[in-house]
């Protein structure tokens, strides 16, 4: 394809401000975004891949930071249940995050970081960011928007925001809001990073010296929520690490330690810790229902859109019953729904690894939709 | 009672060296305690009560800090299921601990606060340390040890290690080993009071400045893990705290934010960050298993005492399958024990909440071994 606009590691300047959920706009949006396969001559092939709370737009293509392959190669690829031989995949990076798209760390007009300046925004506030995206792209309508976890959210945000637009949208391991223990865990977070005096307010950009150590909590803290119980139990139980015995100390003594505390470094280096407060934010801030007079069968009245639905037995963060809620206001809504509960010892984080369950089912729903 | 070893805020300093379970002893070990009742001429009705992670030995005073009545009024008192008008009932302030026990913050040899050159203990450890308070007190035999979380992990230790010395044990909310699930919440904890520079490597004691923010987190993340996520959304939900609307700001929006942000801040007030990484690290180590080659059942074979287990089925901390597995081990061992499961909403912190259900057990129990 010789448009431009199409491949890899793209960055668009949306070409109107933004209209956000806390009010105003945002002017001079930048959304980093990647495409794989080819857009066909109707233009109606198209399939938005949404990520999670750190994910990117490098769905399938190897992180410029980490240099690991794409978060959801298992998913997206030519042969994969969202096929690139067959579809056009976009994915984009939120407004709010940092690898590309505006956010606390981008410019501001005055050139310096936006830090705290920048607004707080909404998962419907990342939508409309993207179906500006598509509107750049010569795209009107989506076969399908499909995303797990805050990508979920998305996708449901698509249906209730532009039902028009989106023909198919798969929510995995999702909900359509977020509980108080969900805003707990996010709070402690948060708070870990505002506790670190590196944080400054926000304004560490020119410090060279980001609050890391805050960060990396924050992270831990969340990524218990991303695996189950058992699922660490069957992993690391009380293994110890690299040693034949306790040593009595305060070192990583068990491999859980060692464990937790490499995904908080390893996140740190990565993330930008002002994305992480605005991006939880967003999240907690999810309420479907609230923003359609309290009934979430409201949001997706008339839609034609069809729905997807997976969930995963151990998934403790966004339980069974947070997609059954989702599913039987599909049902009242009289939307096309089909729902699947899978069973993984992996918890939340099940969505992203290994599942021919998942793609299996995935893949059936997105042919039938072809 | 004349004996000025009975009664109200005592410190007691331990006749001899205390050996550890990490090497080597403990020289000079203070306990603070209080008793409550009279000790019979028989000295046979005695019960000791142990602490979990962040209580002390005002478990029927006020605690004389925060000034709130003492945290188990419910459970000990004249007429309570721990009947102080028929028992003396003693509560030890754990080793490791800030309410008056040697620990970090007490005074080493050198004069100065032991920081973290005090050793690593165990659960066995603040055990054996009760046992020579009890040698003090001319005490040889308890009618019972009773204790809700970790006071069920000493009253598990208790039977074990002094089997000769306990008539009946009551374990509340607990278990035999921490999950990695456990250890992982913990490590959270610590990384966040070791990620605060004012920690300084646990030599704040004279800087009169504390990682009171380091220690306030870990608190809010270990909160978490005492509430049930049901009884979040009951007490919560997605209630806004004194607001109309969100902010669209990083202010406490959610009741459940405020609500987490004042229980850090309140902890912080009132305990001491190296206490908090060392009896978090002596519930890391608790196996009593591993301490009995493995096999729990070791633990209690032989046994007189009685057991009574009691789980609350929403505990996710320390659910009702730990205690099982206790109530296995003890069936195995052929020991005397009954088990209950209660209802409740409020998760772990259940045993420390009105519940008429546990009074009733510990209250017939307690009575059936006098």
């Amino acid at each position: 394809m010789s448009d431009a606009r199409f491949g890899l590691n793209r960055i668009a300047r949306l070409g109107s401000p933004l209209p956000l959920d806390g009010g105003g706009t945002l002017s001079s949006v930048d959304i980093a975004y990647e495409t794989y396969g080819t857009l066909s001559p109707a233009r109606d092939n198209a399939i938005l891949i949404c990520h999670a709370l750190t994910g990117d737009q490098h769905v399938a293509s190897d992180h410029p930071v980490t240099g690991k392959p794409g978060w959801w190669t298992r998913m997206v690829g030519p042969g994969k249940p969202v096929d690139t031989d067959r579809h056009l995949v976009i994915a984009t990076n939120v407004i709010g995050s940092c690898m590309g798209s505006s956010g606390p760390a981008s410019a501001a007009a005055d050139g310096c970081p936006h830090g705290m300046r920048f607004p707080v925004i909404t998962i419907r506030d990342m939508v409309r960011a993207q179906a500006m995206l598509l509107d750049h792209l010569g795209i009107d309508t989506l076969a399908a928007v499909v995303g797990g976890s805050m990508g979920g959210m998305q996708a449901l945000s698509w249906a209730a925001t532009f039902p028009a637009r989106v023909r198919s949208a798969v929510v995995i391991a999702s909900t359509a809001r977020h509980s108080a223990q969900n805003i707990a865990f996010h709070e402690v977070g948060r708070q870990a990073i505002m506790a670190d005096p590196k944080w400054r307010g926000g304004d560490y950009y020119s410090s060279g010296d980001p609050p890391s150590a805050g960060l990396a909590v924050a992270r831990m803290a969340a990524h218990i929520t991303y695996l189950s119980e058992a699922g660490l139990t069957e992993k690391f139980g009380r293994k110890l690490q690299a040693r034949e015995a306790k040593t009595f100390g305060f070192d990583a003594d068990f491999q859980v330690e060692s464990y937790l505390r490499h995904q908080g470094l390893a996140f740190s280096d990565r993330f930008d810790a002002n994305s992480y407060l605005y991006i939880t934010r967003a999240l907690d801030y999810f309420d479907l229902a609230e923003e359609h007079g309290g009934l979430l069968a409201n949001a997706f009245r008339g839609a034609a859109t069809r729905f997807c639905v997976v969930s995963f037995d151990t998934d403790w963060l966004y339980p069974t019953r947070e997609s059954r809620n989702v599913v039987h206001a599909l049902n009242a809504a009289g939307a096309a729904a089909s729902f699947v509960e899978l069973s993984s010892p992996y918890g939340h984080d099940a969505f992203l690894l290994e599942s021919p369950e998942l793609n299996r089912v995935v893949d059936g729903f997105l042919r039938a939709g072809a």
